[in-house]
């Protein structure tokens, strides 16, 4: 059995990996750590979970016998601890940002200069659709987020196989993707029967967007992201408008779909669809589904992805990145409702 | 007083007209027709209109003594009746999209060879913040689509302005957009906490937005236009994003937003935005927010409107109509909520 | 023009008194206090609201050359500028609970001393269906709760006319009735979808009930009274069911909605119904439907009741004592959608 | 392996059945019926069961080999394919009402005579809580309905502990539990942000409930009940208020809850809690919650429940009914999420 730790294991995030390690046939989650809910039994703040152990303060020396750790913290709050768990040789699945991109770009993007460069360059992009042996072998994954999941499995087939010229990314997310802190943003009365956009201009996911598409395809990618908040809990579904550079001959659909069959030959989570997909057909479970559609009449290839925001786009995922890790099936603990 | 008459009261649109004929200070909705509630009052069928008259079955005579004929019927149902109407002298505000197209172009976007060339001829589309004066005058309105209406109102200002090279129209509708008739997809179990796009391939109201966005530009324009069905009852958002060709100079966004509201000017019911609306600013009203934006590192300008779609996207703007035809001030009956 | 103040004016109730007053025949909101958006344009902070004036700190001084003053504090916060402004001669409409109870009740259900049992005297409670005449000659209207209110207009034509054993009170209240603050009780990941009940034992309401229903009873009845959430913004649905004590013969139904009727008569915001309401049929207006039922084989009446609960119970409650305190048309207002 | 067919697999019962028996350690869903889908695969119906089996249409033969047949039926149709399976020896469980109730007692609530009153009687009502023992023996098992489940549950300690003179029963229903048939009941513009009662009077599931709880009192309660459509998907909450007879001393709450504890002792999906539960700590889970709580003030015991209409109030029942009659574990397959 993996002895896992989650660090920050009672927000949105958190909360569900301990569920899911809990129900996991070869995982479990020994340590569980909080800031607001010390000595509370888990069971009793999340009547969801029958794990009847106690949440517990952080503190490396807990978890430095543990086999893996997940840190559930805040961008510029994951990255010290990453490193003090590292330096006591513990495999770490970050969920923050703070390893995703090149060190120099955290000044940009996130406004903070990273102390630890090191252990950036030695990070994987937990993406295991696209690097599933270094993630075999890494000590350090950064699970991608969630926009950037959703969107790069929609548009990774066609890195390098069609010249892109421009990326438009329309995501429209749920509620639980900002978090389970109260703000007037996330009221019921501000969200219910309501629809927005947000962040239009420069939103930090775009950064991994242009970062990993832009590796796929050799050269830089415009992309222009927005992202919209849905009055839904759970899920996220990208329209992804890709315009090959003029020239470029457009496939017709049943290569289109081809290629994406192809691409994700052997991907246990990775469905390709003829019609689009709903967002039901994915919350609750690890699984992507996209549909490439040509576009003819405005010469462009246009794919619509659905993933569920705290599985795919998060938790499940990070399983996924365990599973490899330590030489699992890759769908241990996967397949079911999550 | 104006007596309008309603053909097809009791359907979404129809029933929503008949309430605003209501409490219009200058019409009375003086007859009202319907297939299926012949001789039941309208308070007993909808509760929230308080008016004791009752359905009547259609009939060319009943509203031949009518100024105005409003017509809520399906497409290839309306033509019949407004080529009726017309043909006695009745003025027309058409909701359905019979006479929103060049005739030539009935049998490619809707399957069948229009009857009234003459009448389509005749008839004037009526979006007021760009066809006033033609509306005044018109005999025949074309009352525009709900898509159409909040796509043009995003994007005209640019036509003429830059030269665009592509659009992309990402709209997201709530569900009363699909009519009142129940099916699976209208199924509270299919729609709630769900999201899904639908028809993302050659939606019949990409015709009217090639149009008359091609009619402004001077030039035809590509377009790509996915629609997607929202949890939400009303409303449409639209994310539009409008790329200029290649050399073409990309304003900064005080010249953008100052062209925007100079394009505007005078126009009551338009409000340009510095902060991208929500759903929630224009539901149940007749108005229309647009906030356009500048993506400088994708290189274009992203215009994200909102529309109620059953107002101003239908009832709201043939009242609009209306008032122009019979010359009315633009805003009357129209300010508070519908 | 009657010059109003609304004390708390960015609230839920407060912002919908702003709008209702600022669309109302013959009165004007003068004044808005707000201690959290003073010098910022009302129609910045609420885009739905079409007044340019700006919120002013409350001061007595400012308000007391209003004719009227709505208080839209919190209990406990409300008392003290009631007493202000009373002693300043200004009449007031206060939505708070701090003037609805006798004065000797206030330790027991609010926890608090009340300085002013003098001004508790004065004050009439605000329901104009049972409390016309008073309301017309009050200087302090205790404006009612909002589940009084449904469950008052329920149960209130049987009182007196049969003799009642027990009431039980199983209440539905949108999330607008919880307030603006944001807490994860009322965050749309732990309301969407969901419902539940919350203080089913001794919730402060109880007490207007018990008291009212007493009053007009002529004797103590037995309330239990349950609120429940719903994943709605708006209404509470009350299904009220009343027992009569044994030996009390059940009338039938037609009888039952004949003395509703007769009671109602002349009220022109409540409608007796065959058919139990739905929320939607009052969502956003001042009407309270009703529907007595016989449950004669439980031996008992069902009453059904809808309310808006910003509306008929608080906002448009409080401008149709308004119009009552100053000799207009009760209406006045408040027919259309709010 | 239990062999099992699911007759009529693809309406919302029988589609959960198919999904949990495919997921069923000991069981497989050999036969799925259908009139509308027949010949295609499950899995491209309903893209979240992983199932490729096709759906067949219904003959005895082809189920008379199985183990056990789950009949989700209509009332009124399912009892002719009961006996024709009884008849070919299969044991049954009929998800449908047409075995819960004496035979007797059909004309009056179903309008119809029984043809098989001797099957009636055979039958065995699965409540597994109240008659595992019967259950383990039983050929015909007939699933309690939705709402009698959620009440039963929430009332049978009381039963026999305290005489009770009066049962009020609020209960609160998701959508689903109207079935999948397109309706403007059911239309996602009729339901969302909106709440109604239906069937205030006579509903057929109070049947169940007045036998199953005079049966277990030893005399008959007069009972009210109420069911009200809530703009969710699943669950049914139930708020069940339990009047004594006059002189009946009311327990106080640490020895009511001590009795529910102790009646629930050993059944594992009976959750007896100290606060009254939302819906979403029993959606989608065979489990059902249970807060028995004290109303002096009102002289009565109130009952909060919460069950999911579909999993216990359904196909979970089902398949824990199956799990006893083959002698398997009670909560074999039905721990996780459905």
């Amino acid at each position: 059995m993996i002895k896992a730790a989650v660090i920050g294991a009672t927000g949105f995030t958190g909360a569900l990996l301990a569920r899911m390690l809990q129900a996991h046939p070869e995982a479990q989650p020994a340590v569980l750590t909080s800031s607001s809910f010390v000595g509370r039994r888990v069971h009793e703040v999340f009547p969801e979970i029958r794990h009847e152990a106690e949440y517990v303060a952080y503190e490396p020396s807990i978890v430095s016998e543990m086999d893996v750790a997940f840190v559930c913290y805040p961008h510029t709050q994951a990255h010290p601890v990453v490193a003090e768990l590292r330096d006591r040789g513990v495999r770490v699945v970050d969920l923050s940002a703070d390893f995703r991109l090149p060190a120099e770009d955290y000044p940009e993007w996130y406004g903070f200069q990273h102390p630890r460069p090191d252990l950036v360059q030695e990070a994987v992009y937990g993406l295991p659709e696209r690097y599933q042996e270094e993630i075999r072998a890494a000590n350090i994954v950064a699970n991608p987020g969630c926009f950037p999941t959703g969107m790069l499995l929609a548009v990774l087939p066609l890195a390098g196989w069609l010249e892109l010229d421009l990326v438009v990314v329309d995501s429209k997310s749920g509620v639980s993707g900002a978090g389970k802190t109260p703000s007037s943003k996330t009221h019921f009365s501000t969200v219910h029967d309501n629809f927005r956009s947000y962040t239009e201009i420069g939103h930090r996911h775009a950064a991994e967007m242009i970062g990993e598409l832009s590796r796929a395809a050799g050269h830089k990618v415009p992309i222009s992201f927005t992202p919209h908040l849905l009055p839904v809990d759970r899920g996220i579904l990208s329209t992804v408008y890709c315009r090959p550079s003029a020239g470029t001959k457009i496939p017709d659909e049943a290569a289109l779909r081809a290629r994406y069959e192809d691409f994700y030959q052997g991907k246990p989570f990775l469905e390709v669809r003829e019609h689009a997909p709903a967002l039901s057909e994915v919350q609750y479970t690890n699984y992507c589904r996209v549909a490439p559609l040509v576009d003819r009449q405005a010469g462009l290839i246009k794919v619509v992805s659905a993933i569920d925001n705290l599985v795919k786009g998060a938790s499940g995922q990070a399983v996924q990145n365990m599973n490899l890790m330590f030489g699992l099936a890759e769908t241990l603990g996967l397949e079911g409702r999550q």
